[in-house]
């Protein structure tokens, strides 16, 4: 069970990332695993009354990031975490509230994950977030991105 | 020379895609091939003070998706413009103004594009956007977007 819970990050968002108040993003649920971040559709819709594509990517990548940052936050690691890379796809529009999920498979790759920025001060992780809407995959991003010890 | 102005995409935005308010996007200039798009750092800031990477991907998003959008218009062509897929790459961190560019490099590809539009009723066109900051390349965004006409 993770000793850290979500609303850390929802206060470090809200102080330091102006635009996630705008896009009045929550985060729903942290289970030490699997992050749940949303945003309403009226905040965040395009011209097509649907979700704007860089709000699904906004909100998938702090939920990728967020993650992170209550793991390590958990093991009281402080570290900044930035986005290096990413791939983005669009595979149908989202109609009502914008929900995006990431969860860490695999507890190998984090483990070997953390001993790297141990050992070196810097590593890097790929993470995959996804946004559903009803039981159709709607958005989903493979970020990499690359911690770095304070 | 393009009928069309940056303005009309100004007004466009502000009012059908509320983020861009809150981002505080500004139309920069549209010479009929290359649209410049900006946006303080302050509205779009991270908790390192440097651009928060979902305000880089909107910013240069929006650039590759208003180029065409400003295309059609000044064809007379109502079209329904979204992003497919997108491949963003994060080089450098933005300590500034962010400012992103799109230009349309190859005329050829825009006609068979428009003509495969006219004839099917739906065409996708591959853009690059990139932000510089100084000398330096901060970021870069391959983006594929879909057009069906209206």
């Amino acid at each position: 069970m993770s000793r850290v819970d979500g609303e850390r990050l929802a206060t470090y968002l809200a102080e330091r990332i102006p635009l996630t108040e705008a896009m009045q993003v929550r985060i729903d649920s942290w289970d030490g695993r699997t992050l749940t971040a949303s945003a309403p559709l009226e905040a965040n819709r395009n011209d097509k009354a649907t979700a704007f594509g860089g709000s699904l990517y906004s909100l998938a990548l702090l939920s990728g990031w967020g993650l992170l940052m209550l793991r390590l936050w958990d093991m009281n690691l402080s570290a900044d975490v930035v986005i290096h890379k990413a791939e983005a796809e669009y595979l149908a529009p989202v109609n009502g509230r914008l929900v995006a999920r990431c969860r860490l498979d695999d507890e190998n790759e984090w483990q070997a994950f953390i001993a790297r920025l141990q050992r070196k001060g810097r590593a890097r992780l790929a993470l995959t977030a996804r946004v559903d809407t009803g039981e159709q995959r709607a958005f989903e991003l493979r970020a990499q991105f690359v911690a770095v010890l304070a």
